[in-house]
């Protein structure tokens, strides 16, 4: 099986006459694999039950035709305007009771039963006219999962959520500390999502309403996979993530519906940035995944975050590529095959570009196809071993975006990238674990600023550290319960005995303090008392401000303000994660291969050595500016 | 009869089992007055008409049983889910016409019926209960008055607010200049609140609105109050009333309906600036009490306002204790006892904080109850002489607040609080008024920015002149009538004759010019012409800038710009109001003590001799940083 | 026939004894047209069919009485709040779906049946009356439209404004690219206005909206002149254009019904830039009214834009009237005459301030006023000939303001402003042109970021270059058709061929970079590759930044990033339009006059010699800081 190489595909913006120079442009850069039709219900199911396929028919033949195999779609991100006309109920409504419009997509109440019972007959519909066509290689259910609703469809759905989840109203409302503020639930009715109100929400009611979302999108996902399962027995079912700020998906529980972990990936920041991020998101796809293959839905050719757009620089569409198959994705995805003339990402680019194919965009991405046939597809199976775990929680994430925190300036994401960061740049393999999960196998486990922790999490890290583990645990970790209560009798509560401190007060700080050895630190300070730990460095004021603690077989440290980058990097060389690898130069094993890619404008040393397999020339060691090479063990 | 020292208390956020504790260390900290039950109506009534009192008679026992009085709430901030749901038209209806959802507290519409029955009904049940009670020490009605509503409701009590405002239609129209933008009224069903609309909103529209909201709010507390005078002749009936941006509260007005004064203080800033916002606060207290004792119902051991939240530094908790006491308070409150583990201000601090009765927060809590039971409380009747009095008006405040003024960065608040801090850092013992207040007892009356100004007032100003007062008046001041309709002829319409200038225009500056002496002016200039009055400093182009004009028996001054701290003070100044005080050290008189307190870092002389009530120990004139003392004269 | 002079006039905001004295006033100020009536509809119309004239048959006696001549209003622009509560279904419905409220002006659906009734009956009811009345020379209907709705008569309009357009829905589905996301329409049932949505909308929808917004105040203007033009044959019929950045008219449409074109100005910069901005929108209306006589039916004696409101500086309503007359304006007219004493817009600044008459401003005022009797009015006919055209498209700013460009920074407007700036400043004579206007008469034709062209303007284009014209074309240009689709093949489509280059991408710049030459590139940059042109200046990096091509007769020149002025200026010069003016002395000719201002704060040259019509004095080729000569040729 070779490494998929192609992009979104959507023929029903284009004149048919079109379609074949798709197909011979898709040849000509070793495209094998397109997702078709992820936009389509309309075209589709131009109304209730009556389908038109003539149209899908002739794309697949002619796909097929070409030696390119498909991702054939489930349209339901996008319903057709017919259809929010007949079920103005099956609409989003936001918090403050908008009910929003059709027009762009993904406007739709997941709870809605028109929406759900539609969803499940254009999928059988899809399903059963071409799960026999030669061109379907997998299912593609919906798209970037990603819409809250507020309506009564959706509070009902909520409630019976809450229902299985709480039992009683009791527990709910200890839960959710309704004795603050007086919102004591006495019936099952009285219970709505979030909407808005006169002051600040109640936390804990936010963050099940977000769980409870995710739960909700992953029922409608199930459903779909289900009835494909049963039409198509052998052929797998994914969805693609969208890693946005915005993302109300808990990554982990839908990892274990999924046949295949797919993900989106849109870095925000550029060059070098942009190499970290895509690094991030890789490892996080290969942790969700469970250290096995998965699959780089999207990514584009240039840059289409923030105020700015533009091509990547020459060379980052391989690179970044490779980043993705280095870390065990089974191919390199596009969104989308041609840039669209119009529609609201007429701005997004494509594989061709707008310029056509005389461009050095479409040259790249032939370059690159040429590059992806000669580098072999992981095999099922585990990838990689990684040293080193960050953990990685949604719902510490979602908690962090409550309302009254003692800071607006903790920045989950932002505290979990660098950790990452730190690692990549010194080349320690690095993985994402559940707080949950097993960790033993790894030499050390990150902890930025995990908020929420359960009581079950709390035991796992404490053992983990009995057992010998080295614990790197940053400030406003371990606070609270999953329900957001915190912790009493001192933070960091769930902590407290493994880290061998006890912080009495939190102080953010105004302005930057000096540390001694780590440098600046910024936004975020503590009073802390040491209760079996050490002082590794203290504030300026004589206070602990980074600790190191004996416990059971393991050490313990504990980081209390925010660091930078470098100040960071070097309580992990004092906690003995220091990695011997050339800032910028990325060097990754998948199973028998090793990547390694350049990031920097200059020549570097790498350690590998052997024939490439893209150039076939042989590797010596060093590495030119920009360059990649992959070689096998 | 001590000094109260307490707090909310909300045993409903806890388990029975920690009340017994709470109690014990209650009597620890010297807590003998806890505020109880604001957020309690949905454990009180879970559903309409039925009680569930057990719970409050066992926790009333127990706080008597310990010596503990209870000030008692009538807990109509925060109606019950149940009752949302029984009645959606008494939820809040914004502007723009979203009807809020409970889930948070203040969701309510104050003219609803149904809110107004349901508020008497808790009233009535908590009375007859509670009445003979030995717990029961005073009644506090809701918690800080503060929701406009936008719903029918709202609108029919507001129409009938102007026709007894107004009597006719066409005293409103003229009072509104309906004229403008053809908005004649020809039927009263035609007014609705303030709601959005396509563009500009009618200023006099907007400010009559605000002047309803807070009559109709009014009338919401004097409702209870009645009833509970009914009920339980001999007790007090408060409210506590917040001091923020957007307070929504005419407060000279409420003043003289509550039994007590109450407050509650968070003051935005930090060190000086937090001493200096309470001492501002308590001032406003005072004076709206007539002089005469109050009581600061809520502050807290932190600072909750802005980005970051954090404890106050060691001593502050005292020291602002201290400064609300020296100006009449009868006691010192914090929100709320205990810390709370979960809700919407989790991260709120309390008296016992999240790490426990072990902590530096609680130990101070103690120290000053211990302190506090050394002073004498305040006994009715006068507290002490003000030299000089600042007129606030809430009307004013609103109507700065309105569109399309000749300056967006014209700030009510922020020029009534200089006026307060220059006068305060120097030691000038400062009171507020109303523009309508008796005044010839003031040696001077500054009027910061006092925009419109109702004929009545405006003679008021000028018999103080007359009879001999000084008057120091800034920019934007006197211009308009109570409709903010602008007084024609030169500005500052009325107070033109007593200030002998009139102003022919408005320049707002977009940079600062340098005036001789009065250093940097910014924000706003204004061509001014003498027509009596001499020029005391000149603007760089050579208009007067600060003039003087000797009026009847008094003199009157006018500020045409904003000047800052040091040059407000030199035209204080020149106008004899210079005080002798050392820059953060307070020196406050309360009927036959004297309080002083250091809010520096180094020690410093002050003019007080004698024993300190607190600590016993002698007083010599000098006062050790961020030391406190109490003696008797 | 002599100039025009006045402003709007709203006796109604005053008690009537104030009448008198506005006419004598007027009449001093040599005042001989006002504007009656734009908000008078409630006090005209005080219940449907009920009218109330005599008040104004008073006012229109007293003004025809003093000599003055009337502007009549249709006072459409604010109906009466019993018109709202009788016809709720005729408010504005925001696109979120609030439904606004009356209490401002502008709150009207523009689709609505009822409000379209009722401004028939009111305009039919005022022209009968005052058909026949001395006073009335003019009717005003409505003011500044641009209320745009999205309630269901706005869909149901906008629906049988799209079946015109496009016929069928397949053309319609086509063009708006619906299948982007899926979003093709079935039925015309389902096409609704840009309501809220869930993510981003469709740009074509959007500006296919702007243009139906457009037409659709068109058609309830042409309806009122139609009866106006029935009852008074005779009598102009116009309407007051606002220049704001909503602007949400195409003026070029719009100025083919109207019998006088007709702007109101309101600079937002002051000093030069005020003096810059109002050529612009001198310049913008002479062309609008195709080179022929127009009316500045509002400015205003003082700045009222942005968040500080100041008189002008002394001269500077002079200079600003000159400037517009120099134009062909018909006259010089302000709102407001009386600046209001309450209202939304008390502080918009009259003729006679809340000062007074005895004030600068009103001096400025009189002496405008006998200085206008001196210049004789532009007879009807061409004005003066312009050496080069300026491109500008409503359609086009619209586009630009669409969802996802590739960079958030493209402004158009601003684009349209330098190009005119940098003429202005230099003495070029400029106008505007359509880009499917006749072009071969002007010297050159400047293209500032014209996003979306026609196939028509394109080749209209062409035609000029092939002609013998110059083109100077700045980026972002020509990129899409009038649909918003991008033109493929490389940038920019349909100027590829007559620039001689193809664009392969875009790169929006983070940081500027220095053209040799030219001076600082920002925000925008190209890689251009030449077909055909010569690269006149590079990036630094080597590709071409500027361009030049013959093409044809003529040149064609390319910007490919944003200069600032002295860069664009040497453009121009380079292209042959370096002018010989000084920077801030402004001289334009008008059929037989010339009118010289100096703008700057010294003397100037100026190549006018001859006597000067205001003060009699002879001119000898010099200018006093700040002074205006008006000459016969």
């Amino acid at each position: 099986m070779p490494l998929w190489y192609g992009g979104d595909y959507n023929p029903e913006q284009w004149p048919e006459e079109v379609w074949a120079e798709d197909v011979a442009l898709m040849r000509r850069a070793g495209v094998n694999l397109v997702t078709v039709g992820v936009f389509s219900w309309s075209r589709l199911e131009p109304s209730e039950g009556r389908y038109t396929f003539g149209w899908l028919d002739r794309v697949l033949d002619l796909l097929a035709a070409g030696g390119i195999r498909v991702d054939l779609a489930i349209p339901t991100a996008s319903p057709p305007p017919w259809f929010s006309l007949a079920h103005p109920d099956a609409l989003t409504v936001t918090r403050d009771g908008v009910r929003l419009t059709h027009g762009s997509r993904d406007t739709y109440c997941v709870s809605a039963p028109a929406y759900r019972e539609a969803s499940l007959r254009i999928t059988r519909a899809l399903g059963e006219r071409y799960r026999d066509h030669p061109a379907t290689a997998m299912w593609h259910v919906h798209n970037e999962y990603g819409t809250p609703c507020h309506c009564d469809h959706a509070a009902a759905a909520f409630r019976a959520w809450l229902r299985e989840r709480y039992g009683g109203l009791d527990a709910l409302n200890d839960a959710w500390t309704t004795a603050f503020w007086g919102q004591h639930y006495s019936d099952w009715a009285q219970i709505t999502p979030p909407r808005a109100t006169q002051y600040l929400p109640n936390p804990a009611q936010a963050l099940d309403f977000r769980r409870f979302v995710s739960d909700e999108m992953l029922a409608h996902f199930t459903e779909q996979r289900d009835l494909l399962r049963e039409l198509t027995p052998g052929v797998s079912v994914t969805t693609n993530y969208v890693l946005a700020g915005w993302a109300c998906v808990d990554h982990w529980k839908w990892s274990r519906e999924v046949d295949l972990v797919a993900i989106d990936d849109y870095p925000s920041g550029r060059g070098m940035a942009a190499a970290g991020q895509t690094a991030f998101a890789a490892d996080l796809a290969r942790s969700w995944a469970g250290g096995r293959p998965w699959l780089l839905m999207e990514q584009a050719t240039g840059y289409v975050l923030g105020p700015r757009k533009a091509p990547k620089e020459p060379g980052e569409i391989a690179r970044h590529s490779l980043q993705h198959v280095a870390r065990g994705s089974k191919g390199v995805m596009f969104f989308q095959w041609r840039a669209s003339r119009g529609g609201a990402e007429q701005w997004h680019p494509g594989m061709v570009p707008h310029t056509g194919p005389d461009s050095r965009v479409f040259r790249e991405v032939c370059a690159l196809g040429e590059a992806l046939e000669r580098i072999p597809a992981p095999v099922d199976g585990p990838l990689a071993e990684a040293e080193v775990a960050i953990l990685w929680d949604e719902e510490a994430w979602w908690a962090v975006q409550g309302p009254g925190l003692p800071s607006t300036e903790i920045d989950y994401l932002a505290a979990v990238e660098q950790a990452h960061r730190v690692l990549w740049r010194q080349g320690v393999p690095a993985c994402f674990a559940h707080p949950s999960h097993d960790l033993p196998a790894y030499r050390a486990v990150l902890v930025p600023s995990l908020y929420p922790i359960s009581d079950e999490a709390a035991r796992n890290l404490t053992a983990y550290v009995e057992g010998g583990g080295t614990l790197v645990v940053s400030f406003f970790s371990g606070i609270a319960d999953e329900h957001t209560r915190i912790r009493p009798g001192g933070y960091p509560g769930a902590l407290r005995e493994i880290l061998g401190i006890r912080v009495e007060e939190f102080h953010p700080l105004d302005e930057p303090v000096e540390l001694p050895e780590f440098g600046q630190a910024t936004m975020w300070s503590e009073i802390v008392h040491l209760d079996g730990a050490e002082a590794v460095a203290r504030y300026p004021g004589g206070g602990p401000a980074v600790t190191r603690h004996r416990h059971g077989g393991g050490t313990a440290w504990y980081v209390s303000t925010r660091l930078d980058d470098s100040g960071y990097a070097r309580v992990l060389a004092r906690a003995g994660l220091a990695g011997s690898g050339v800032p910028g130069v990325e060097v990754v094993r998948r199973q028998d291969l090793v990547f390694a890619v350049n990031h920097t404008e200059d020549e570097q040393p790498v350690p590998v050595h052997g024939t490439d397999l893209i150039t076939g020339r042989p590797v010596g060691g060093r590495l030119g500016p920009g360059r990649y090479v992959v070689v096998r063990l």
